[in-house]
C-alpha cells in the first residue's frame, strides 16, 4: 500500500499527467497553450522532488527548453541534459542554494514577452529557492531561518517573515519573470495545499505584509534574537521604503498559472486503491491530519480499537487511511520523528488489542532527523518491547522513538523517495 | 440528534431492555433465572443515573424487592416506593454517601443463599458508593481522592488506589454479598467499558494489588501529600496484614453476573439513526476518542475540512459521529469543560470553512464545572467572536471556553439528563 501511495505521488508521473502535447498545443491542466505562443522555455525550480520534475519536463519539452536551473537537496540530484541540477542546503539555505537561485533569477529576468518560464516547486523549496534582499548576508538569513523554525510558529507565520526577506518568495519570482508567461507546477507538501504557503509561494500573490512579518517577530519575541540587518530590512519595509511583495489582484498574475500536480490526497488515493485490490474494505477519512503527534497517535488508536471490536465504520478486513502532517513538541533528548512518535503513542494505547496494525510513514522517506520514514505497531508491540527490557513510556517521554523501534526492528526504511507529499497513516484490521 | 442519543442511552429504557420477565423466568441479558431461585431481592447501587435505574427495577420486580438503598448525586434524586434514594457528594465522597453505603452493606451482608442482590451502577459510582477501610476517616479519604484526581493519573491508576482503601470497591461488595447471587447492571461511563474500572468495579474481580496501588503513589510522588492513615493502610496491605481485593478466578464470582446495560455506543447509534432519518449520510467512526481535548478538536476539524471540500469518506449531506471522553490539562484560570475546549480548538482550525458544523456534548449534561453540556461551532465562529471583540486563542489559552461560548450564545445547555455515557462529537456537513 505504501509503495502504491508513493507511485501515485511520483513527481515524474505527476508532471506527465498535468502537462502534455495535444497535437500542436500544450495542455497544462485545464489550459491549452498555442505552440506559437510558447516560444522559448526557461525552467527554474527548487525542492526535494524537483530533480525528477525536471526530468519529466525535459522528456516533454526537450529542445524547446532554452535553459534551466533547479536546486535540490544534497543527495537528491537527478540526471538531466538541458536543465542544470544543483545540490544545496536544507532546511537551512546555504551558499550553493543562493548561487543557484542567482542563476535562476538571471534566466527569469532575461525571459521576455511571448516567452515562457516553467517553475518546478516541491517541498523544501522555502530553503532551496532563496536569495535574500540586498544587505542581508547568508549567515543572517540562516540565523533567522533557524530562529523561526525553533520558535514554535506555524508555517504560515514563518513564511510571512521569510517572504519579506527574499528576492524570490511571496510572488516576487513572478514579478521578475514578467512580462513572460509563468507556469508553476507544484507538488504540495503543506496540508490543504495553500498555494501561497508552499515553498513560500514564489509565483503566488502574497496576502501578508511587512507589518504582518513584524507582528510575527514581536509575537515570538524574536527582536532580541535576530540580526540587525533583518530588523533593519523589516523596519524599512514597514516604513514603506522597500517595495512590498505583489498582492492579490496585481495584474502580473494574469500571466501566471499555478497548478498543483501532486499532493497528499493523490498518495492516499493510491494507498486506497491498493488496499481495495488486496481485499481490504478501505476508507479515506481525511488528508487534514495535524496537531501534536503523540495525541494523534492516541486517536488513531481510538479508530483502531473500534475496528478491533467490530464497532468501526467498515467491516473487516478494513483499512482506514489518513493523511497530513503532525508536529512534535520536543521535551526529551532522544532521536525520532513525528511518524515514529505517533506510532509509539498508538502502540501504548493499543496494548492487547488483537488483529490491528497501525503504520505511520513520511512520503519523502525522512521522518525527523533519522534514516527511517516511519514505523509500524500493533497490539503486541508494547509487550515485545517489555520483553526486551524497553520501557515504551520512557522512550516516548524522551522523544527517543527511533531507538525504540530500531531495537524492535519495526522501523520503515525507504531511503529518499524523490517525492514529498506529507505523511500517511494506515490502520489495518484483519 | 442529541435528543435521540440521550433517549438511546436512557437508563430506565436500558434496564427494561436488559431485564424482564419471560413467563415464569426472569431474563437478564443472556441468562434466565428461575423465579424459585430468585427469592428475596435486595437492591443497592450508586451513580448519577442510578435513581432512574432504581425506578425501572421497581417497575419490573415490584413487590419482590425486599429492600433497597441507592446513592445518587445531589440534585439527581428520583421518586421510588421500595428503594430508598439518598443524595450524596460527587466527585468527592461525603458523610451522606458513606452513610448510604453503610446501609447497603448491611442489606448485602444479610442476603443469604438463594437470595439475589441487584446492583445498579452508573458513572460517579466511585465517589457515591464508598465506605473506607477501618482506620481511614472521611477527611483522609476526601484528601486522597482530591490528590488522586489532580495528579494527572489515568482513571485506571486512580482506581487501583481507591479500590485498596475501600470496603466495597474492587469486587469487595460481591464478596460481602456471597453466598447470595449478584446481578450488576452497569451504565458505562468509561471509554471501552472496562468492568473493573467503572465505579471501581464493586462486583468485578480486581486485577490490581496493594503493590500496584503503592506504585501509583510513588509514581506521582503522593507519599508526601497523603494522610498517614492512607499510607499506613496501603503499607499494611503490601505487607500482607490486610486482606487483598478478590482476584480473577475467585469462586465467589461464579454467582456474579455483570451486565453492561448502556454505554456510549448506544448513544452514538441513537444519533446515527436520527441523522439517517434527517437525511444525512451518517458514519460512526469510533467510541474510543481520548486524549487532550484541544488536540482532539484539531483532528475533528481535520475530518470536517475533508467533508467541506468533498474529500471525506462519505458524500454530503454528511454526519460523522465520534464518542469517548477527552481530558483537559489546565493551564489557565478560566471556566470551561472538555467539550467546550474541543469545540473552540475546532473552531479556530475551521475558520473560513463553509457549511460544516461541529457539536461536542456531554451526555450527562455537565461539561466541566459549568451549567453547559457542550458547545457548537462552524467556520464563522471565530469571525463572529472577533466582531464581538473576543480573542479565541486567548480564551483557549486561559481554559475559559465557557465565557467564550456564553458570549456567542453557542453553548448547549440541557440540564441534568439523568444518564451518563461519556461524550459525543457530531460533525455535520451540508
Amino acid at each position: 500500500m505504501l509503495e502504491a501511495a508513493l507511485r501515485a505521488a511520483d513527481p515524474r508521473a505527476a508532471i506527465h499527467h498535468h502537462l502534455h502535447f495535444e497535437g500542436d498545443r500544450l495542455r497544462v491542466a485545464n489550459r491549452l497553450y498555442e505552440l506559437s505562443e510558447v516560444g522559448q522555455v526557461h525552467v527554474v525550480g527548487a525542492g526535494k522532488a524537483s530533480g525528477a520534475m525536471a526530468q519529466a519536463i525535459e522528456e516533454i519539452l526537450d529542445e524547446r527548453i532554452a535553459a534551466g536551473w533547479v536546486n535540490v537537496r544534497y543527495g537528491y540530484s537527478a540526471s538531466t541534459r538541458r536543465i542544470a541540477i544543483r545540490e544545496a542546503g536544507h532546511p537551512l539555505p546555504d551558499q550553493s542554494g543562493l548561487e543557484g537561485t542567482r542563476r535562476m533569477l538571471e534566466l527569469v529576468r532575461r525571459a521576455g514577452e511571448g516567452e515562457l518560464v516553467i517553475c518546478l516547486i516541491s517541498g523544501g523549496g522555502s530553503a532551496l529557492l532563496e536569495l535574500p534582499q540586498p544587505g542581508i548576508s547568508l549567515e543572517d538569513l540562516q540565523a533567522t531561518t533557524d530562529a523561526l523554525l525553533r520558535c514554535g510558529a506555524p508555517i504560515q507565520e514563518i513564511n510571512a517573515v521569510r517572504k519579506h526577506l527574499s528576492q524570490v518568495k511571496g510572488g516576487r519570482l513572478a514579478r521578475l519573470a514578467h512580462p513572460a508567461g509563468v507556469i508553476s507546477l507544484i507538488l504540495s507538501d503543506v496540508v490543504g495545499d495553500p498555494l501561497d504557503v508552499i515553498a513560500s509561494g514564489p509565483t503566488v500573490p502574497d496576502p501578508t505584509t511587512y507589518a504582518d512579518a513584524w507582528r510575527v517577530i514581536e509575537k515570538y519575541g524574536l527582536q532580541i534574537v535576530l540580526p540587525g540587518s533583518i530588523l533593519d530590512h523589516l523596519g524599512a519595509g514597514r516604513g514603506g521604503s522597500v517595495e512590498e511583495t505583489p498582492k492579490p489582484g496585481d495584474p502580473i498574475f494574469e500571466r501566471v498559472h499555478n497548478v498543483i500536480v501532486g499532493n497528499n490526497r493523490q498518495a492516499a488515493l493510491g494507498a486506497l486503491e491498493a488496499a481495495h485490490q488486496l481485499g481490504f474494505n478501505p476508507l479515506l477519512l481525511t488528508t487534514y491530519l495535524e496537531g501534536e503527534a503523540r495525541e494523534a497517535g492516541r486517536w488513531v488508536a481510538g479508530l483502531a480499537k473500534a475496528l478491533a471490536r467490530d464497532e468501526g465504520p467498515i467491516a473487516r478486513p478494513a483499512c482506514l487511511i489518513l493523511g497530513g502532517e503532525t508536529t512534535v513538541t520536543l521535551r526529551g533528548s532522544g532521536v525520532g520523528g513525528r511518524n515514529q512518535e505517533l506510532a509509539l503513542a498508538a502502540a501504548i494505547a493499543l496494548e492487547g488489542y488483537p488483529d490491528v496494525l497501525v503504520v505511520a510513514c513520511s512520503t519523502d522517506g525522512t521522518d525527523g532527523p533519522t534514516d527511517a520514514a516511519g514505523a509500524m505497531v500493533d497490539g503486541e508491540t508494547v509487550a515485545r518491547a517489555r520483553q526486551l527490557g524497553l520501557d515504551p513510556e520512557g522512550y516516548l517521554a524522551n522523544n527517543d522513538t527511533y531507538h525504540f523501534f530500531k531495537a524492535l526492528d519495526d522501523l520503515i526504511v525507504t531511503g529518499p523517495t524523490r517525492t514529498n507529499v506529507n505523511d500517511l497513516v494506515l490502520i489495518l484490521a484483519t
